[in-house]
């Protein structure tokens, strides 16, 4: 039942926005009494913050996969661009609501994802700055722009990206690999 | 006073979110009346409607003067970008609403700016082509997917950058277009 209320929950939150869906509105779409909800979980607030855990706890675990693995820097920047691209089919309105409604945590929980987003953020600014000490990238690169414009480019699809149409999500990936690295990959 | 409910509006949606601000709210925060504000506006979506189409009616003007302009394809990325980047200092938070607070927009009022957005993109699509075209792109190109990636890029900033920082917005512009540029262009 906790599952199906997150399920759910993410595809109301998704539809009509956080602050417009009433627990009232979700148990109503499950057909179960505010009873059950609140036996899950404290407030519509608590159930936000576990979507946001699950979320970035997932891709951070992920993320440590790839990063700890035998593979060139340039190799790792391409599994974290097919991480956050992969996504969009694997879990999208997770990832809308992820990405949209941090602003309705309460101060200390909103506190605790971004320090994890951040995470997630320096562990590719150091993987940057990793290539651009072994020479795989461009000396002038600055380690912090580029982690931003990397996210930016991933994280921007989620606007736009239908993974069930014309181009599938490995062609983007892999467009989007060309353009960053024919970028920023030193082929001198 | 109708600039000034405008840009108070923009300072509560922004900071509040627009369905946690009231036109209470923003009467109170200007020490004036209802009466005032309704003198104004139909409605607090009359006022998202209204900022909504001043921001992307200038942006679309300020694209069609560098579009309309002797450059080359090049050279007009190139301004893009910068239009979307000096915007974050220019109209931050006006910015913000607009990337945020479409969803609250009346159905009709949605379809007409995101047919306006949707014009915005297409220009640069058009550019793209035009540079596949003439050979200052590289051949192999989609121009769908690389105006995506120059759009995200831009908007993402909105995110992270601060023009007060350390990175100036023209260092920003610069890096950003040499990161798009020597990933997209034809230098064979």
């Amino acid at each position: 039942m906790k599952t199906k209320i997150i399920t759910k929950s993410i595809e109301l939150f998704e539809r009509n926005g956080f602050t417009e869906t009433s627990v009232q509105h979700i148990v109503d779409a499950l057909h179960v009494t505010k009873g059950t909800f609140y036996y899950y979980f404290d407030s519509k607030e608590a159930l936000l913050m576990e979507i946001h855990l699950a979320y970035i706890d997932d891709l951070l675990q992920r993320q440590t996969t790839i990063l700890t693995q035998q593979l060139s820097v340039k190799e790792k920047i391409k599994a974290i661009i097919g991480l956050l691209i992969f996504d969009i089919e694997r879990q999208g309105k997770s990832a809308q609501i992820f990405l949209k409604e941090i602003r309705h945590l309460v101060a200390e929980n909103g506190e605790k994802i971004k320090a994890k987003r951040n995470a997630f953020r320096l562990n590719i600014e150091h993987l940057i700055q990793q290539g651009i000490e072994n020479k795989e990238l461009k000396q002038t690169l600055r380690a912090d722009t580029i982690t931003f414009a990397i996210l930016g480019i991933s994280n921007y699809s989620y606007n736009w990206f239908n993974p069930q149409g014309e181009i599938t999500p490995l062609a983007l990936v892999d467009s989007y690999v060309e353009i960053i690295l024919n970028g920023i990959s030193n082929d001198s």
